[in-house]
Formats: C-alpha cells, structure tokens, sequence
C-alpha cells in the first residue's frame, strides 16, 4: 500500500502540475523535433523548486521513496505531459538518477547526480544500439560498442540509437562491452560529462511522441577516452547494473503515462458531458457512454498492476517477470484508453487544441521503447516454459 | 491483503479439491441437461466434510471470513467447476447463506440457513422474471410477481425466469412486488420451503453451461401462500436485501471463475510443453506461447480486480460500482483466457477430455449473467456522468 | 460471380430449410453426444430429394456448380445447422463426393460415390492423427499410419483422430503412408466399406460441436486389407488428393457456417426488436444495435471472402494462400458474430430456445479444425517471405 | 470488376507515383503545420501532368471512370501520401471535382472545375459547422450558417470548422441553410472564388494527420455576397447534392488509405526480411509473421469492401449504407494494418525514417473524419431497424 507520506507529496505534486504545469501546454517553446526547449524545462523546474516539488519522490538524505509510494507520486506528475519535466521524475533522468544513487561511489555521485538531483542537468543512457531489433541491450555477445583499457583510461567505441535526451544532456551513462580479460565477456558502465566531441550525434529523427527534450539520438562514439576513475561500479558487472535500473524504470513510465491517461479521461469526460450530437449529450450516447466505461474500468486495472510490481520490486526482488507484465498489460491498456478518449472528441481529439493528441501519439511510442509487447510476451512464454519444467522434472 | 488463516484454509481447499474432487470430473452422473445430480453433489459434499472444508469461508460460530479472504478461499475451491459443489462454496447458495446470515432472524436462520450451511440442501433466489431482459430484477415498477396480505399470510402470484437450481432446491428466496400501502411500493422476500406445489417448474432449458445442479428453471408461481413469519426482515425492504447480497454474490462468481480458468491455463501450459507441431515443441512456437503470455497478465488482472473490490467490500461499501467494474473486466478477460487455451488445444481442447471445454462454456454464460456486460457499462456510464455533474455544479 | 442458376437453385434451398427443416431444430433425436441421429438425417433426406435440392450443387450429369455458384447455394443450405445434413451439403461428405468426383475410377465411382450423391450413405475421412496437433496431416513424414502391398491387397495399420462421422459411415476415405519404394514415400488413398472389424471405433469424445452425425471419432486400424482396386488413383500421389479436396472442403465449412450466422443475425435482431429494457426497445440501445451493426459488416466480409476466394478455385488454382486467408477471416468473423448474437440476447442466448446457442459452439469449433488460425497465420507468414524473397533474389 | 483500361491507367499510376513521388517523402518543404506545401504540391503534380497521369480518372472528356475502376486508379496513387496531391486524386479536390462535374452548369465548370482538373487550383467543401460533433452538417435544422437572397446576390453568414484546405484555395463549396420561403427550410450551395476578405481564417489547429495542404481551418463567414449565378444546381436542394458527394468521396479516402497501407505493408515486410533478432530474422518470429499475415488478410478484406461498395455506387445507388459499411471496415482495419506494421518495426516504426509513422497519424485521423465509426454504426443500427419493421408490418 501507499503511505500518508506519499498521499501528501502527490498532492502537492497534483496541484502544482494542475495549477502551473498545465498552462505551459501550450507554450509555444519545442524545438524543431515538436519536444520542448531546455529553456522551457528549466524554467518550469524552478516554479516546481519554488513549490517544493522538485524532486518530489527522492528526500532530502537521498533517500527514495518506496516504488508504491513513488507510483502515487509519479502518477501525479504525469497529469500533463510536461509533469515529469518539471518535477524532474522523467526518463531517462528519473531512472539514471535511480541507477547512480544505487551503484555508483559518493564521489561519483557528488560530481554527477548532484545536478541531476537538484534539477540543472539533464543525463543520457547510452544503452540501444542499432541494426537488430532488441538484441544488444539484452545480450552482451551482441553488443557492438565496446570498451579497452587504456593507461589510466577507458577508450569506448561504437554506435547507439535512440538514445532519448543525448542531445542536450550533461551527463551520460555509456554502456560498453568489455574487450578485458578480467571483464570475463561482461559490460561495463561509464559516467560522462557531456558533450564530449567524441561522442557525435550523427542524426536525430523525428518520431511520434514529443514529450524528451533532445529526442532520441542517433549517436557515434568515436575513441571515447574516460578516465578510469568514471567507471560505475566493477568492469564486467555493466549487465548486472542495467538489470537494476531495468524494472523500476520500466515501471515509472507505466506510472507517468496512468497519469497521462487519467487526464485524458477528465478531458474526453468533459467533452462529452458538454456537447450534444442527434438531440443529446455525448455521454447519453452508449456508444460514447460505454468507451468512458471501458476507460474508467482499464484505468483501474492499470493502477492495480502498477502497484502490485512496484510491491514486488518493494520486496527486493528485481521483479523482471513482474514488470514485464506490468508494462505489457499497462502500455496496452493506454493506448486503448488514449485511443477511445481521441475517438469520443471527435475531430477535436486529433488537434492539438487538448493534449489528448498528443498523450495518444506518446503511448504509441511507450508500447514500443523499454522492450515491445512482443519481446515481453515472448520471454514470458520462456517463463511458463521453466516453471513447466522445474514442476515436472 | 488476504491473511494467513485464509492462506492455511484455502490451501486445504486446493489439496482437497485436487485430490479429491478432480477425479469426479469423469464421473457420469449428470442428468439430462448436462448439470452434476444431486446425489453426485451430496456424496462430494461428505468427502468435503470430512477433508474439514465445508464450507471454508464460513466459521463455526457463524461469521464469514473477510471478503478478501473469501477470495483467497473461493478461487482454490473453483480450480474445479465441481469445487464449489462439494465444498459448498457455489451460486446461488453461497450468496443465500450470506443474505439469510445477513437479514434473517434467529429462527429463520435455524430453520432455513442451518441445512445451508450444512450442506445438506440446496436453495433457489427467484427473483429474475421474464420477458424484459433486466427489467425486473433492478426496477420494482417493472416486476410481476405480486405480494398481498391475507390474514397471517402472504399470498403470492408470478412468474419467474432463470432460477438457478430451484429444481432439486429446499429452501427458496422469494422476491415479490408488495401490493400492500405500508410497503410504499417496494417489494418483499420470503423464505420457504420446496418442492411446493405452488411453485411449479414449467420448462429448464438446456443452457451452455452445465455446472449448476437444477440447472435455470422457468417457474410460475400460483397463490403461493406464506406464513406471515417467513417474511425476511422487513416488508417493503426487499430490493435493500437484493443490494446487500448483490456485489458479493457477483463477486464471488469472479472467484469461482478466476479458479476454473487458473485450472484450464494449467491443463493448456501441460499440453503445450508435452506436444510438438512442425518441429518443435508448441511452448516454442511463439503463436502458443504468447497466446499462454496473455494469459498470465490477465490471470494476474483478474486476481487484482477481485481483491480490489473485496477490499472495498470490506470497507463496508456496498461496492456496486467497484463490483460493476470487476464483473465487467474479470468475466471478459476470463472468456479470452479460456478461449485462449482451448484454442491452444487444437482439436482436444473442443473435447471433453479435459475440464477445458466445460469452463469455456461456463464462462461465456457467465459474461450474461449477475448482469450482462453492457448493462454493467451501461450503470458505469451513468455514474460518470453523475460524478461529473457533481464536480461541475 | 455467381450465376441466375445460381441464384435460382438457392432459393429452393432457402424455402426448402426454412419451411421443412427449421422446424426439426426442435426435433429430439439426438445420440449421446448431441448429434442428430442417422434416422433424423435420413427423414430429411426424404423431404430434400422430394423438393429437388438433394444435392442441390451437384447436377444430374455429375458435375459441380462452380466454387462461385456453389457458395450461394450452400449459404442459403447453412440456415438451419440441419440444412447441410438435409441437403446432403454437410462435411465431410461434401468434401469427399467432390474428391471421389474428381480422382476416382467410374468403377469407383458407380461403388463408392453414386449412394453418396443419391443421400444414401455417410462417409468418412481418414486423415487426421493423433499425439501431434497437426503434424501428420500435413507432413508424410509423420504420419504413423502406413500402408504396404500384400499380393492383390494393401494392408494398413494406424490411428487416427477426429474421424468426423465414422461412427455410422458406409464409405470411408484413408489415407496412409506406403512403405512401398515405388510410392517415393508418398501416401496411398484407398475406398473401402464401412464399417468394418479392421477399422475399430476406440472412442468418440464429446465435443463442443454438435451438428456432425458420429461425432468425430478416434480409430484404430489394425491390418486393414483392402484390395488394389479400392486404390483411389495412383499410390504415393495422396497428398497432391488431399490437395484437391482441400481448399474447397476448407470453404464450404465457411459458407454453411456464414448461413448459420446469417440465421443468428436474424434472429438476434428479432430478439433486438421486441424486447424492452431500461424503458426503450433493445435495438434502440446503442450497446445492443451497435453489435447487430457490427455483425451486418462482417456477414458482409465473409461473403466477399468467400466469393473472392471461390473465384479463385473456379481459375484451376489449388488456391491454398487464399482459402488459408479466407479460413481464417471467415471463422473468426463467425466467432465475434456468433458472440454478439448471443450477447445481445441475454440470458436467453445461453439456452437451447433457440439455435444461437449451438451456432456459437459450431463456430468454435470451426476456429479450429480444418487448421486453426495460427496454422494459417503460421504459413501465410512463411508466403509472406518467400514472396520477398522471390522480388529481391 | 475492374477492367483493362483501369488496370492500364494504374499501372502507370503506379510506376509514376514509386519512381517520382516516393522521393518527395522527404522533401523538407511542409508549412508549420507539418503539411506539404503549395510549392511541393503543384511541382509534384507538373511531373504528373508530365508523365501523364493529371488526374488519372477523369478522362480527357470530363467524364470520370467507373468507381470499380477508380477503386483501382486511387488504390495505386495512394501507394505514397503525396501520390493522390501528385495525380490530383486527393481530398477534398477529388469529391470536389465530382461535385461540380454532377451538378454545375457548363458556365459554372468552366470557370471552376476547369483550373481544379487541370490541377492548377485547389478548393476547399464548407460543410461541416462547430460546437456539435456530427449536427450540422447531416441535419439542416441544426446549420448555423445561413444565406439569404439580396437583390442579384446571396449573403451568406456563419461558422465553419475542419475546412480542409480552406488555406491556399483559390475554389470554394459553401454550404448555408436558406432563410428564403422558396427553399422550404433546405440548404444552398454555391460555387465562390477564394481568397476572400469575407471568408476569414481563425485558426488552423495542428492536427495528428499532415498529409493535407492548408489542414483543417476554422472559417468565419461575414456577409459574404456571392452573385446569384453561382448558386450551385437549384436553391435548397444543398443537402441532395451533398448526398452526391458523400458516398463517393467517402470511399476514395478509403481508396488512397488502402494504397498507403499497401505500402506500410511492403515497407514493414522488407524490415522483417532483412532484421535479425534473438538469433533469427524477425519474418521467422511467430510474432512478426503473425502480424504481417493479418495484415495481408485485412488488407484482402479492405480491397474486397471497396471493390463491392463502388460496385453498387456504380449502380447509381446513392450507397449510403454500403458506403458506411465500407467506411467503419475499411478504416478501423487500417488502423489495425497500420499499427501492426509500426510494431513489426519497433523503435523504426515511430521515426519518420519511413512513411509508415505518417500513415499511422493519417489512418487515425481517418477513424474520425468522413463520419466517426460510432456515426456509422448508429445509422446501420438504424437500418436494420427499419428492415425488420419494413419484415414484420
């Protein structure tokens, strides 16, 4: 279960996003790409310093929330697309700020997650690579960047994609195969100040959701050369690292985009309860009547499934299985709930005059990036195939 | 959360259910419209007693455990569609013992609950009519069947529809439009005893599901006369009694189900780790797998709505949009899980085989009954509109 | 297109199912497993030969309409699940007269096929086997089943499974695999006399489906001697036969099951248009018309499906993509309308009162065999990448 | 059918529009609201005028092909999202120019027909009116903006919302309810040169779909005076000749959408050709190839709709029930289509590396316009009412 300690910052939370956040929605601040302006970010991070929010679900000592308490929090930041942005509880932020406050050494965290903590910085995760679907990020064998010691130095070379926020950001975290014998065929972790004319961005594309500063990159690193003092953690533990940022981030995208979707829900609630179509109001229509029903009821089960890995991941647990059905079960209920709530306004729902629209296109997006609905179902099914096997023998 | 007394009983339950009561799913004795005989019932019923587990949700001293615990309870007893039979757990009785509990006096109690609970009769709630698809049942104005005073006695005459298990029953719930001013237009129940001539069967129809002993009778019921003391609480109070038993009793139906379809996904997980198709095990061909992928999330979705709304229950709510909701997306999400595992079966999963077959069909019954999918939506609509109203002066 | 001859013999088959053959829906000669029984099948034989349409697709001089022709009279033959049995349009028989019509010798012929046509006798397929979903079917490679020369004989030994209406069959169609060097090791076809003491009847489950006169049954064949002249064309060529009867058998199970669901749209909008709730008529509702709306858009798309694909039988084209394609589309049309009719009719779509309910579980079952969905989709995938592969070398 | 001339004419079509529209994609010349501008618009279509294929479907008499046969011309142009503004097949000039060519006088199409077949103009159709969804423009009584005769003149006033278009037109439709006696209560239209001080663009909102030069404006009318002469047909008849328009342009839209969706389809095969994942390629994952032969069924099936619906258009039936048959099952199975193919490409799929992420917006948009499916099934629902009451007396 949540805590009252929660209950009470998402409050604050809730009315900070509804009374200062939401104007900024149509503040024409973005850049080229549709996403908005570090300008715009930072000035909103200042209002949400001012209002005491800023981070709301990290405490003064460092300290997180639990994962239940967070998703209450984090829920409500998402009421607006830019929530999360001015509360500093984004992606990949909120999770890189998760991963260096669990692994790296205080003097790491002094240099690198200070800022990202007080809200100054923006950071990169340097993961995804291009040409096969899913497989580097999970399989080091595949990993084509990689990374070999040098003096006093690490030189990394390779290439990534989609690597949401790196243009823009201060701070990246690079992930690399180790070509080092002692890294026994494993990962390593890099904390970088960024820009770094080592690391190019050949190419940012447009995509449908527009809610990251920076977008998503396509980048090269080209002789990167770290100092060896910027490993994160142990050489060759990078995969065990991912494995730890995995779940928890995973899951407060399911947490930013509920809230996302409950706002959707007051606005396509509110469409239909003002407007009259063949002699009476919208929400009098069953067929208008029903989808809200059938909202009202996902939006539910969304909630449910969130609070229930976030329990799991309570317990220590990494919560992989647990997550993975979190994020299929709630990414593919949004977009049904965003899909219905762009159907009930009608031509409305697909302007830009409401974030209805854009809450769809950025769902659209969610059912794809930390892992598609296929790559979950499919390692799933591993799953039930091992516990068939360890019951049977 | 559910607690470890439930834990403890609801383990005895599933190790007696399947020890005990999975063989007597091959058993033939069923009678002409597919249901289990009586005499099947009640022989499964002495093994429960003396395996201590009937019934497991009621204690000694009368009182029902907590809803949640309930639900932990209930879905160990429907990991067979024979389960609630023997362990005394099934519809209608189980939702009967809980109003009779709920609104009978002491005497009524000892005359019509104690064989209830003792597993020594079955009982029927006529309140369902003809004609209208839901009329009736929820809207006084519109049901038929009529009640008057005659001296110490109640006198009444109608027609009622789908009354689950009255053939075979002892103890029936009468629900009946009260003729009488001091009723202000409300309606009564009674308890009585059947068979009684007054209450005549005219036709049960053979129906998809075959799980409920009596099947669903059409009855007429002619001068019923009723001694004015088998009144059940107050004259007038009738639909306030259908309200208390009617989101638990729907609920409880959502456990029933959650268990028979955990039980079917276990048969089709089997199948699909012992059979191979075009080389390889049917597990690995991500056609099978998925489809058991899905029905992992939704298994778990099912479970969640259910403690949900137990939860609320338990908070002293009537719950009746809590249970709307979890009607709703527990009976859909049950069809599609046992639509997936037959169709993960092939050819056996169309036999009967195995129990696949059966809880497919109950379910898809189960999808109209304690009200239909749309109408549910239909009430959840009607309720956004009110909360809006609300919010909006 | 379909032909005014066409068009002309459908509509005796209509009048004719809808004037003499609903009325036996009622009618209560069933066997054990629901099945109309064999005397049911052969009294309305009776009155379809009397009426002109027994066989209504086949003309005196033997041959057949067109694939075209052939889906307008076996749709209006569809009305009534009885109407195939009456017409003599029924699986497996349809199939096989079209197999035999097509391969056999005029010896043959005149012995296995003419009591067939005249609506004399049943017949069966022997082909599908058990232990592996589809495996043997459709790979010669599993298939258990085997034949071998023995002077003037061939003796065979197997099992098979889903044997639909072995169980009281006069002729039957087997298939094996020779184990003779001069078949290359193809399959052999042979005619044979049913019943026979070589050919044991080990089990007939129950199924969902109940339409099929002897169910579908599991055989055992155990030194079956046939002799050469019962070959049924050339040894080892089998499975180019299996082809033959393929595609057509596989699409006139969608066209009698498109006249069913047509019946279940008819009647779930006479239900629609007669019944109250919530103080309006139910076809008002839009829950309710919306369904029925649905459903009149895919009877719509199973129809062009269907003429499509005969189309392209009617070229001389196997047609095997574009009747995996229509399968797959037409059956799980069938599903989703055979569900909203019964949804639509409440309480009342779950019983026998009218033949909704049967429809439904016929349609379920039609997802099913004659290869399941995923089976389709499985190998229109691999015609997906052959195809890119043929345009990109 | 289609015929040899119109498979002529799309073969060239489509020749045209692979060869020199496919490399306009990505052409950077769109206006702020993400659409194509005039400039990239009217030197696309000098290529078409070029190669021959200005407009392809009207012939050099002024008379249109047969809608089977455009079916098989707009299919073709539609392979690109440019390729119908390329051949001057694209909404609203294409229902425009239909329009016209229905009902104006040679006076009237010489002076505005002329300039849009010859693909030098573009118009825009002022229908559609704000504040109810669907209202005005199916329901005169509800249409805002009026006209009233003054001397030689007409003097029109109002409202106007979604004018697609409407930005950089040089032909307008306008739609008024006329206040005059003669016109018993019906609407006008008129023919009107654009731009014009009296017709004044408020707003043009950004919208999910950017395939539509000048978007969808919002239009204010102040007392535009338009000479008598350029009444369209007869005064008051305006809502007949809407009926003209509507099913025809109704179906081109499902026309173009199919020729993008075709070409979603090829992209996203291609992918899955050529992309490894978990050590195969993506085709051979059950979950791509699965997807990937759905779409190849719908995509039959959205053909098939079209095909049949433009056969009774071509009837000289008004098709208003075929064409939202065809519209909902058209639409709602390329958004399906769509979807699947973002999918299969994963992260790819929501660049704007390929055309499938605009397609995916275009489609989406689509489900709205022309009529939401929710306005269609409420009429079908309508229909079938009226059906069984036209049955039944």
């Amino acid at each position: 279960m949540t805590t009252e300690r929660a209950i009470a910052i998402a409050a604050r939370v809730e009315d900070f996003v509804r009374t200062q956040i939401f104007p900024y929605e149509s503040d024409p601040r973005r850049d080229h790409h549709g996403a908005p302006t570090d300008e715009l970010v930072y000035e909103m991070r200042e209002k949400a310093r001012a209002a005491g929010v800023l981070p709301p679900h990290i405490l003064p000592d460092g300290t997180h929330l639990t994962q239940r308490e967070t998703a209450t929090v984090l829920i409500a930041s998402g009421l607006s697309p830019l929530g999360p942005l001015a509360c500093n509880t984004m992606a990949p932020d909120e999770g890189n700020m998760y991963l260096i406050g669990h692994v790296a050494s205080d003097d790491l965290k002094q240099r690198f997650l200070k800022p990202l903590v007080e809200g100054r910085a923006r950071s990169a995760f340097f993961m995804t690579e291009p040409a096969t679907m899913q497989g580097a990020g999970s399989d080091p064998s595949m990993m084509i960047t990689t990374c070999r010691r040098d003096g006093n130095h690490w030189v990394v070379n390779g290439k990534k994609r989609f690597i949401t926020g790196a243009q823009g950001a201060q701070v990246g975290i690079i992930m690399a195969k180790s070509e080092e014998e002692d890294s026994h065929g494993g990962a390593c972790m890099f904390l970088v100040d960024l820009p770094d004319p080592a690391i190019r961005i050949d190419y940012v594309p447009n995509t449908i959701d527009t809610s990251m500063p920076g977008s998503h990159a396509n980048v090269t690193i080209d002789n990167l050369r770290i100092p060896a003092d910027q490993l994160l953690g142990q050489a060759g533990d990078g995969f065990k690292y991912a494995q730890v940022r995995l779940s928890p981030a995973r899951l407060s995208h399911c947490m930013r985009w509920l809230g996302c979707c409950i706002r959707a829900q007051e606005i396509a609630s509110d469409y239909a309860n003002r407007r009259m179509a063949f002699g009476k109001l919208l929400i009098d229509h069953e067929g208008v009547g029903f989808m809200l029903a059938e909202n009202m009821i996902e939006l539910q089960q969304a909630q449910l499934m969130i609070d229930w890995c976030a329990g799991v991941l309570d317990t220590g647990s990494l919560g992989t299985v647990e997550s993975s059905m979190a994020k299929v079960a709630v990414s593919e209920a949004l977009m049904r709930i965003a899909d219905r709530c762009v159907q009930v306004m009608g031509g409305t729902g697909v302007t830009d005059e409401t974030v209805v629209e854009q809450i769809f296109r950025e769902v659209r997006a969610f059912r794809i990036y930390d892992g598609p609905t296929e790559v979950h179902k499919w390692s799933l099914a591993k799953k039930i195939k091992r516990r068939w096997k360890e019951a049977h023998g």
